[in-house]
Order: structure tokens, then sequence, then C-alpha cells
């Protein structure tokens, strides 16, 4: 973190209008939580010292490339969620950065300009912005919105007062009429990036963006492949860290190292190598996104003594499995292609949402597990209904699953840890 | 209430599937409820003994109606919004009848399926399903939902396990790519109820049914043109019953009747008469919808010496403010029209959904208000957003305003009418 890098950004922070030491006081809560989380694990693949180093500059290296990108003439676009398409960002010039905050930062201030019983990531965004203690927004040229759920979409309102949005309406179900809804968004989705950016998208130059960005999803899907194994070769939360940190990384550098990453973990396979002994209680994890340094439940889970192997969530499967067909000749066969591969998600703002509950019983299947964790943030509405169906499906499948609902705060560390304890043991 | 009622309507009850005991308990609630509210008021107009009747027999008579008109071959369909055509419910032989609830019933059984933070609207229906002692909802053929909440939208998928349902997909915006889809949905509407009633639209039998429904809407704006006046010659309460009321009962007699308390009302302005003391403290009520037997705020406030003389409410203005043009030749041009007026509502559910504030800042100067209370319901997450914005502009007009969060409980109405005394006293 920060405090362990040797290159003074404030000057940086400063010229971003960040607030120096209230930015300060996040990286010095973030860092060590960090390093409880993580540095203390044992076996871990070495390729994570890249995560570690990338963790260290989060708000340094990482931002000062944004900044110089800009100054090159390219742009930075911020985003909330797994639905706007990365590659038309790309092939206009700019760099996406996944904004979800995972913190609870200036809460008391958020809550004079939206409802108290708002969940935490929503809070957590407006919180950095409000608090003016994140430095990827305020490198954002332009953020984009969905109208994934009530609380995002009438948050975008808000934060559209105090910063360039763009809010994309993101269909509720998924007929021919919304997606052509949706193809209708995905052009305006263009025109406007056209317009900030002075460019026009070009076929070639959105073919790259496809295949680059899909071989950043072929490597987390690489490196997720080998949780299958048991016994597993990496953590739960060293897998959930490279899908959060693939939100805002530099995509080719990314994809360079989670694959090296998978590499190893291919050969500890091979060799029959694990970070937690064969017949480890093998858990999945779904559910409400968990944007950084939300590692919570996974943290529970591994003290505990388990193991999580996959996560079918927006930081998870949901975020990679897809892949953007790269056969695309012409720009409207791309964004045709991008159009279906982005619908073809299944976030509970769908009704119905069946297909989730598809995938997370394939998902159980293929990894193997023992249990199912899932996981709604508080006031998270449309996680916190599906976990009835889904709990229901796991029950009928055999499968045991413990709903859990929380937020960010630390409070109810001890008596999640002795929910999920209790539920391990059942298995 | 049905315990008044000379006629013994067991006999329906049961063969509805209502859990007859649990049904008594409901309406011994609602009757004293009613009575303490309502029946305790002086001076009311005298047209008003037509509701004292219609409460009287809530569940008896009016469902008997309802199972007489399906005994003839029409059908009974249930709504919970106001976007929900009832011009094309009647034009294929349909009652439309309004389902959604106000007190809390059954929630225990509730939180067996949905979110205990659910906000008390939708436990309400729920609990009324799930209690079995709702001949309303028991009389339906079909219920239609719509996704106007993330809330709303899961609980249609809940609720579509133990009821026919039907939800139509209100877009989040108002443009023309969303004016589309709701066109769609308004085919798809027809659709799904031709399929159900075996009978066609019919340009004569929707010309009608649009007149007819504009009558009612006249008439309730002739009601509510009539608490323009100071001193006002209505109750808030009374008022507001009226257009709950416009839900469920019979469409001509109720504009009928209606029309009869807007004479009266009239006579009233003419003579200078009022229910209460001209320059009485002037209230609009704006926010979440208000319910049968939710009348809350509105008791609240006349206790305390206020009136109320609007409501920018689904059960207020946004239900009867604008009529379909009755100008229409073809089935077509009558679809058009329709799908205009209904996506012309403004809910909170829009993003961005501005005109809901032009619309509650021209009703404050209309009705020469003294204040606005804005009313949510808690966990209503777009309601409870949007008084954040509702008060700025309030604030910017220098109109006072008092932000409510409540539920169905009585707990809170000491300290909420404190807080209402208060506002009244700096008014």
């Amino acid at each position: 973190m920060s405090d362990q890098a040797t290159v003074d950004y404030t000057e940086m922070w400063t010229d971003l209008g960040l607030n120096v030491p209230a930015h300060c006081a996040v990286l010095k809560l973030i860092g060590p939580a960090y390093e409880a989380a993580y540095l203390s694990q044992s076996d871990r693949p070495e390729g994570m010292a890249y995560f570690d180093f990338v963790m260290s500059e989060i708000h340094g290296l990482r931002i000062k490339e944004l900044l110089d990108h800009k100054a090159a003439g390219g742009s930075v676009i911020g985003t909330f969620c797994v639905y706007v398409p990365e590659e038309i960002i790309r092939a206009l010039g700019g760099q996406g950065i996944g904004l979800c905050a995972g913190a609870e930062v200036a809460f008391p201030e958020v809550e004079q300009v939206m409802p108290r019983n708002t969940c935490a990531l929503i809070k957590s965004f407006m919180g950095f912005k409000l608090g003016r203690v994140c430095p990827y927004i305020e490198s954002t040229d332009l953020v984009v919105g969905e109208t994934t759920c009530d609380g995002k979409k009438k948050a975008y309102e808000v934060l559209g007062t105090m910063h360039p949005t763009h809010v994309m309406e993101l269909p509720q179900m998924k007929r021919p009429e919304d997606r052509a809804l949706w193809r209708s968004e995905i052009d305006r989705f263009v025109e406007k990036l056209e317009e900030l950016t002075g460019r026009q998208l070009e076929a070639d130059a959105l073919r790259a963006a496809i295949r680059e960005v899909n071989d950043k999803r072929r490597a987390l899907q690489r490196l997720n492949e080998a949780r299958k194994a048991d016994p597993v070769p990496i953590s739960g939360k060293d897998a959930l860290l490279a899908v959060q940190v693939a939100f805002y990384d530099d995509v080719p550098r990314f994809t360079q190292m989670v694959n090296a990453i998978a590499d190893e973990l291919e050969a500890r396979v091979a060799d029959g190598a694990g970070v937690a002994p064969a017949g480890t209680k093998r858990i999945l994890v779904t559910g409400s996104p968990m944007a950084i340094p939300n590692w919570k439940v996974h943290d529970i889970v591994e003290r505990a003594g388990g193991v999580v192997v996959a996560e079918e969530l927006c930081t998870g499967s949901r975020y990679y499995d897809a892949l953007v067909p790269e056969d695309g000749e012409t720009v409207e066969d791309m964004l045709e292609a991008i159009t279906d591969k982005y619908l073809g998600v299944n976030c509970a703002c769908f009704t119905p949402n069946t297909g989730r509950i598809d995938d997370i019983m394939r998902m159980a299947e293929e990894y193997e597990v023992d249990g199912i964790i899932h996981y709604a943030l508080q006031f998270c509405s449309p996680y916190q209904f599906e976990g009835y169906t889904v709990e229901k499906a796991a029950r009928a499948a055999g499968t045991p699953l413990l709903r859990i609902e929380t937020d960010y705060s630390m409070e109810d560390v001890g008596q999640l840890s002795t929910r999920v304890e209790a539920f391990l043991e059942m298995l």
C-alpha cells in the first residue's frame, strides 16, 4: 500500500482534487486489511506477488498510468457493472475502470444525499466520491452507469450532479423487444464515446479490442479451471482478487500475469499440490458483487478451514464466463455480438432469472462443491429475493446452502464465523 | 365492515378458499380502523355515505358482484399499479381490481419467501395471498404485475408460483426506444387478455371503455378541483379514500357517486363552507402509494389540525390527472393513445424523473399549500431516493417540506404526530 510505496504521489492526488489526509486514512485502512487477509496465507502461488504489487500501488502507479494515458490523448471511462462493454471503450482509445467500491467511506455524508437503507456497495461508491478519496473516479472523463437496480438507478441521478455520467438502460427481460432496446443502448454508448473522444469506431480497432478482452477472460477461465482440482491449487481469496483487479488493471499486462499464475496452478494440479489438504470442504459463493477490499466472506470461510473454489458473482464467473465471438467482419457484426454477449449475463435484475440458477447448479457440479454460500449485501433486494429461489434449487439438488446477509462493517464477523463454522462441520 | 353486514358471506369466502377465521380477524382490524379514522370526522359531505357503505361491504357485496360478473362470462383482472391499462381490461369484458394492500397481514409467513426488508406494501399483498385472507385476489382470473421496482419485480416471481400472473415490463426511461418497448408490452397485454377471455379487442368496445374510465377520472378531477378552495370542502382522508376505492369499485356507479359528491363540494365552495376553518394549514402529500387501509399520514395531519388538500401519489393525481384521448378511430389509434397516456405517469421508477418534481411544484401552487409532506414507505428505495430531490426543489421554491419514512405499524404514530405538529406550527 501507499505507506510502503517508495514514490510520493501526494502531488498527483492533490492535482486530482483529492482530500489528501482523508485519502491517506483510507489507504491506511486498506493496507493492513490486505496484509491480514492475504499476506498471512501460506503456499500462495508465486505469481500472486504481482497482485501484492498491484495492491501496494492501487492508488499510485496505476493512477499515474491512467493519467499518462490521458496525457497521450486517451480517455478513462469509469464503470460500475459487468454490463458495460469494455471492448467499445478500448476500441475508442479508452481504458475502462471498474469503480465499485467495497469499503465504508464517508457514510455520514452519503446519508445526506441518499437513503440510509441503501446497500453498502452503492453507499461506498458515493462515499468515495463525496469524500474525495478515490483517484480513479477523479481520473475518469465519464462514468457509465446502468439501470440494474433501484438503488444504482437513482444513485446515478445524484452522481450526475457531481460528475459527467452516462446511464445505459438495461432491460429487465431478455425477449427480442428487450434485445432491441439493449442494442439501441449499445449504439447510444458508441455515439457517446465517439463524441467524447472525437474518434470513430473502426472495425480493426474493435476486433483487436474484442480479442484483447477475450484474452483477459480466457486467462481468468484458465485460472478458475484449475480450481476444479482437489486439492485446490489457489485460495478463494486469491482467485477473487484476480477478478477484482481485472476490472481496473492494464489489460494485456493483467492477461499475461494471470496466464503465468495459471501455468503455475496447472503445474501444481499435475503435482497434486494444493493450498489446502485434499478433502477440504469446497464452497461455491454466489450473490451480490464483491468489490475491493470486500474479502469478508472468503476470509471467514478460509479461516474456518473451508476453501472457496468458485464464485458465481459479477466479480466471478459472470465477468469472465462468456466470450464475444471474434469472427465479426464489420462494426455492425461485432456490435451485434457484443449485444448478445452482455445481455447473456444472468443478473438478478432480470425477471425471470432462471439462467442464474442453472449456472449455479452447473458450477456446483463442475467444481464438486460440498456446499453453497448465498451472499447478499443488506438492502440488495434483487439478490436477497433470489436467495430464496437459489436455496430452493439447492435443496432440490441435495446441496447444502447457507444464506448470509451482511454489509461492509466488521461487527458481525464473529457471528458469521460461528455460522460458517457450523455450516462447514455439517457438510 | 362485515361484522355490521346483514348478509352472511361465509359460504362465498369458503368457496373462494379463504382462511375464514383469519379473514374474520382481518376484517375486525379494518372495521374499527375505518370507524376511528373516518366516522369520527364532522361535517363530512353527505355523499361520503356511499363510501361508508362500500367500506362496510368491502369483502362482501363487491366480491359477490365480481363473482356474478364472472358467472355471466366476464373476467376479473387483478392489478398492483396505475400503469396497467384498465381500458383494455374493460373492453375485453373484464373488471380491473387494484390489489395493493395497506395492512400488515401474515408478515411472518411472508418473510419465509421474501426479504424482511421489503416495503410494507409488497409484504402486505404477499401476506394477503399467503394468509388466504383476500377475496379479491382469489376472485381474479389473472394478476398483472409490472417491473416498477426491484421488490415488486422479484415478488411477482414468487406470486407466479401460486397464482396466474402476467408481468408487464415498464421501461425505465421515456425515450422513443422505451416507448417502442412499452407499446409492445401493451400489445402483449392485449394478446394475453384475448387468449384468457376468448374475445377479440374491438374498436367500439375499446372506445366505450376509454370514455368510461375517463369519466371516472373526470369525476375525481372535479372532486379534487374543489379542494383548491379555502376553506376546503372535504377532508384529505375522504378525498384519499375516493381514489383508493376507484381502484376496485364498479366504474359507472363510482363515477356517478363521485360526481354527486363533487356537486355537493362545489355547492359548499360557493357557500364558503368547509370541513376546516379558512386558514387551516394546507398540506400536499407526495410519495409512495397508500392502499386501503393505509390512512396513517392523512389521519396524523388532520388530527394535528392541518388538512391535506392534494396527493401527488399513485393513489392521487397520478391516477386521475391524465385522460386517454377519445378521438381514436381504430383499435390501433386507441392503443397508441393508451401507450402514451400511461407512459406519461411520473413514477420514481423512471430515470430521470424530473416530471414528478414539476407536478409537485405545480400542484403546490395550484392548491396553495403551506407545506409538503414527502411520504416514503420504509425500504421503498425509489421514493426514498427522490425524497432528497423533492426536498431540494421545495427548498428552492421556499416551500417547507417534511420527510416521513414509515411502515404500516402504529408504533411510530406518537413520534410522527409530534413531528407533524411541529411542522404545522412552523408553517
